[in-house]
This record gives C-alpha cells, structure tokens and sequence, in this order.
C-alpha cells in the first residue's frame, strides 16, 4: 500500500447530550470544519462511521443523508459499521479510498447520536456488538460483559477496583481542558471509589458515558498537498477481529484483535511501542483501557495497572494516554470516538492541542475497540 | 486506480426463508463456497454488505460474527451498509482494497436475513432506508414511496400498470431456471394483471420479495492469477448519491445517482451502453428496473416500457436483463443483492451460467440502488 496518505484536516462537535441536533446536522458540523480546516471544497469519496443509527434512530442510508446535509452529493458514500470501533474503520475505509487511488481526497466522519432514538433503547442497542444468539439474548448487557473481563483481571492479578483509578482520573484531567469534552472537570480517588455501581465491579466512573457527537479526517494523497498543509501522516493502518463472544476465547485477558492491529503497525513501519509519543486508547471502560495497554505492548501481562501512574499516563509522562479526555473525559458517541481519537492525535501531532499538548509529539497510536476486544482498528500516525 | 483487479470465485446460497439458518450461517455458507471456486484458502479482507441486521436481527459488529462464523480470524472485517445498495457497496470496498495494495485477496459477502427478526419489523427496517426525520415519520412505508415515482411515471408517459409487465415476466421467466432462486416459475401477463395490490398502484408482482439469502464475491489482484481460475476483470466500480427524501429532488423520474454512476464506469473504461452485453438491474420493483435503463443510457428518457419487450431483455436480446431472475425472480435479501448481481454476472462471463447463459457475453454491468434511486452502486466486469 502507498504511504503517502495524509490527513489534511478535522473536525469534531462539543460532546454532550445534542438535544436540538440530530444525526445530519451533528456529521455535517464535523465536516464543515474539517473542510475548513484543510482548506478544501470538495471530495471524492465520503466514509460515514456509526453503528446505531438503524435500531436507536430508525435511519439506514445514513451515509446518503450525510453526504446530502454536507452538500456533497452526488459523491460516494457508504456506512462503515464495526460496533464501537465504527469510527476508526471510516477512516481506514477512506485512507485505503485514497492509497486505490481511486479518490485524492476522502472524508471519514463518525457520527452516533445516542439521545432521542426512536426505536430500540440505547442499552438494548449497545448489546447488538454482543453475540445475539449467544449473549445479548439471554440477557447480557454491554457493561454486564465488560464486567466478567475486569472481574477476571482481579481474580488473576489480585487488583482491587480502586487500582483502576488512574485511568478514569487521567482522563477526566484531560477532558477538563478541553473545550469539547463533555465532562470538563478532574475527579480524584475519592472520587472514584464513591462512584454508584453499574455491574459489578463497573461503577459509574469506570465507564464512558452515553452521549452524541461527530468527528471528521479529511484524508488525502501527496498530490493535493499545498503549502498552507501542516500534513500529517497515516504511517500504518490496520483493522483485525476476534470472537464477538467471550466464551469462545481461550484467554479473555487477551485482546487478540488489538495485539493484532497494532503488532501489523509495527510491522509495517519498523517502529515499536518504545516509538509511539501518545496513545489514544479505547477506554470505554477502565479495564479495556488496562488490557488495550498490555495487547499494544505499552505494559506487560497484569502490569497495566501498575504501569498506569500519572508519570507515565499524564501530559508529561512517557505514554500519555487519552490526552483530550479518551472515551471517559470527553465522552464516547460509540460510532464516533474512532474518528474523535484520530481527529485528536493530528492536532497533537500537529501542535495544536493547546492545554492538551503533548510537547514534541512525533508519532501517536490510535485504538479503536468494539465489542470487547472483537474487533480493533489502529493508526500509527506520524509527523 | 490500477485496473488489473479479478473476481476470482463467487458463490451464493439459494434464496428463500431459510428458518433454520442464521446471519452467521447464510454467509459462511456463500464465503465457504466462493473460497472453494477460486481455490483459496485464506484472505485478507472480509467486508459485509447489509442492511438491517442492526434493527431486525439485534445484530451489529455482523463482519466480526462472520468472520469467526467463516473461520477467517483475525482478519481485517467491517460491515459496509447503503441501503438495499449494500451488497454493491461491499464488493465495492473489496475493489478498493485490492486496488490499495492493502489486500491481494479480499472477500466480499452481501447478507440479509428477513424472516425471523427479534427487533424491529421488517418493513419498519426497510423504512429507514428512507429519511426518517421528513418521510418514514409520517407513515411512508418503503413500497409506499415506491409506488409514488410508479404513479409520477405512468402520469408522465400515460403507461398504464400493464405496461411494467415485462419486467417481471422477463425476471420470473430466467428464475425459473436458476436452482438458486426463490421463485422458480414463470408468470405471464394475465399472472401480472391479477395480482393483488400492495401501494397503488405497485401489486405483488411489481415488488421483490422478502427473503433470506447470501452470495459472496473472491476479489484479487493480478499476483494471485493462477492458471487454473478463470478471472473476471473488475473494468469499472463506482457508487453515486443523491437525496434521501424525493421531495427535494428537481426531477423524481431521473435517478441521478444511477446515471453518475453509470457514467463514472463508462467513462472510465471508454465503453458505452452499446458494449454492455447483459445487465443486471435493480428490479426491486418494476418501476425501478424502468428508471435504471433509464439512467444508465439503454432507453431514453419516457421510453423504457417500449424498449423492454422479450425480444430486447430476455436472454437471447440485445440487452438481456436479470439473468438469474433479478431481485423479483431470484430474491432481493436486501443487504445482498448487489453481491448476488456482480456473482451472476461473473458466471456469464465466464460461460458458466447454464440454462440462464447469455451467448457470447464479455461485459456486464450490475447495478445496485438503495433507497429510491438515493445511492447507487455501478460494476462493469469484463472478460
């Protein structure tokens, strides 16, 4: 695959619960902006990331209707679905658009609006990344399954709920400087250990919230670059799966799809953990934020926790994770927060995180999970 | 985009209500079976074209299922969704793929699964194809909306209902002898005219019905040509939009996404629709199959119930038409259609279609719609 794909341009909503906004005017706010910010009136191809739209809010097609509230028809669009990695497989959809050659420039947007459905309920949506046959019918729902994996991960590490803290503190620190983050204050351990159970031993503080939101990459190929691009690059890209349910793995601990994902990053750009200057991790929930640090290779076996200090995980440490809030701080509209991380990490590449700014970032992992561990898509980007 | 990229093997389950076989199941059953055409064993690539399983199977994350389902772990999996144009979409994103260098062999499987849904109905799923904010909200069922571009036309041209006859004559009379379809028996005009109304002024046997099925496309670059396949060459893919809603369109009766996509193919291939030696439309309903000769340059403008008589769309015509018996006579599973089109145009072009076979056939376009003409999906394949 060619590897001069570049991101030119992002754009993201605020966060929050989007009471006056539906899902058209939500992705075309994200697109605007990074039309805007790239300097760019027109694409070839459009790449619409979201997995709820047809239960929660009765509307299919919805890549159509985002290329129509976007002003961009009669360009090509499709939906890219991949539960909660949604987002990120947009932008893998457009960035292979553009290495084809097929498009100079591609837009990925995700987008989910979790408010104000019209057909099934959030939770019952949720579980559709679940097993139907197999989980989700009897009951399951998505924190219930996360749930067996952190209280698996106690059992074998003998870790107690408080020791995952750290990443929900780290994240909500982050969030608190940023502007469209949709929880924009720190919380600290007390915090934490007072947060009301969810699933045991999920609690409130544990887990991202429901929320609406869109995020937009405007990918595209040398050829379009101009001088007033400050470009960055997709160096490496990669989706890989495993199991939807749990009990068919052989080790649950193990995300095998993210390990996967980013182990052919790696691969295919020589470069290791020891390379990657931030880490937009996938933290749902604090124990996928633990087991996505163990799969990438950041943190050996069990170690996660213990890895996960603010020396290392915070702006100044040598991993720092989630530095715009992560799913946790700044909110996680499932379909959208594959495109928020990759949005993200370009501005940090970039220079332009402000408040958030890792300074002298040079390299960033995005991850992207869906449904506990069965699927990743990851993007090593690069300046 | 490089132009040396194959279809290498092709298969598809029977259509029909298949109550004992699942989602998972059903596209398996085609993959194993498009696998075992090409002589391959492994892929690169999985991309899933549905629509509804989210809403009526309380299933997303559907590539990851499959992909387990298919024994293809960890392979790089998405859903690709465009409404009843999803099926085109995937085979579509497997194009792009190849062509990227990302993959050498990518699949593409288009799979609905109608009868048996734990959500909601399905005409409630099919509706969300339309836009639900300005049309399904206020009770537009999708054959509804259907029946208002056939009302639009007959007032335009003074056809009466009879007049769409030969579409579905033509679509049942080529089912008849295809194992694989769910209605293997002709009609005749006196069928059509009794049939029982579904939306006026569409009845039965104007509409497509609902159905279970799945087919699966091998997509490969030109490294992995080996001397025992029988390659069919990818000439030309593209995918065109246009509104959701037919109340902002200027004209109902041309559907500018079949026509842009139409035109991409041909443009870049240089050929027009006299070198096309069958099509395989999207007859969804009778109308349909009107507008698409329409739109892709067979018939001009008011002038496609003329052109459809036997001796121009039956299989020994100038322009023979759903071959397989189309989405009325074979089945139309929505999300995988447009598989179906691209694998029943490779069986004749490869020689391979039996009673069904077009003599001499060397380019077949296969068009896939979504929604009202709101997305289109357009292959040209070429021996």
């Amino acid at each position: 695959m060619r590897d001069d794909v570049f991101i030119l341009g992002v754009g993201r909503t605020p966060v929050g619960e989007h009471w006056h906004l539906g899902l058209r005017e939500l992705a075309a706010a994200a697109i605007f902006e990074a039309l805007d910010d790239a300097g760019i009136e027109s694409v070839d191809a459009l790449y619409v990331g979201n997995m709820l739209s047809g239960g929660v809010n009765g509307q299919e097609n919805l890549a159509t209707l985002v290329a129509d509230a976007a002003g961009l028809l009669p360009v090509e669009a499709y939906k890219v679905e991949a539960a909660c990695a949604s987002g990120g497989a947009a932008v893998r959809a457009a960035t292979l658009a553009v290495a084809s050659g097929a498009a100079r420039v591609a837009l990925a947007v995700g987008v989910e609006k979790m408010t104000d459905g019209v057909g099934e309920t959030v939770a019952e949506g949720l579980a559709t990344a679940a097993d139907q046959d197999f989980e989700a019918s009897h009951g399951f729902s998505f924190a219930g399954l996360s749930a067996l994996l952190m209280r698996r991960y106690m059992h074998e590490t003998g870790a107690a709920r408080d020791d995952f803290a750290a990443f929900s503190i780290n994240s909500h620190r982050n969030a608190a400087a940023n502007g469209r983050a949709m929880f924009r204050e720190a919380i600290d351990r007390d915090d934490f250990r007072r947060s009301p159970m969810v699933a045991s031993p999920i609690c409130v503080l544990d887990a991202a919230p429901i929320c609406d939101g869109a995020a937009a990459v405007v990918v595209a190929s040398r050829e379009v670059l101009r001088s007033h691009h400050r470009p960055v690059r997709i160096a490496a890209s990669a989706v890989a799966t495993d199991t939807i349910d749990l009990g068919s793995r052989a080790d649950i601990l193990h995300l095998r799809s993210a390990a996967v994902s980013a182990e052919r990053c790696f691969r295919h750009t020589g470069f290791g953990p020891d390379d990657v200057d931030l880490f937009e991790a996938h933290d749902a929930f604090t124990i996928i934020a633990a087991l996505s640090l163990e799969a990438c290779g950041f943190a050996p076996r069990g170690e996660a926790l213990r890895f996960a200090t603010e020396e290392r995980i915070g702006l100044a440490g040598d991993l720092p994770m989630s530095t715009f809030g992560g799913l946790k701080g700044r909110g996680h509209p499932v379909g959208a927060s594959g495109t928020y991380q990759v949005a993200e990490a370009t501005l940090q590449l970039r220079g332009e995180a402000g408040p958030n700014q890792v300074a002298g970032a040079r390299r960033a992992l995005a991850q992207s999970v869906g449904g506990h561990g069965s699927v990743a898509v990851t993007h090593l980007l690069e300046v």
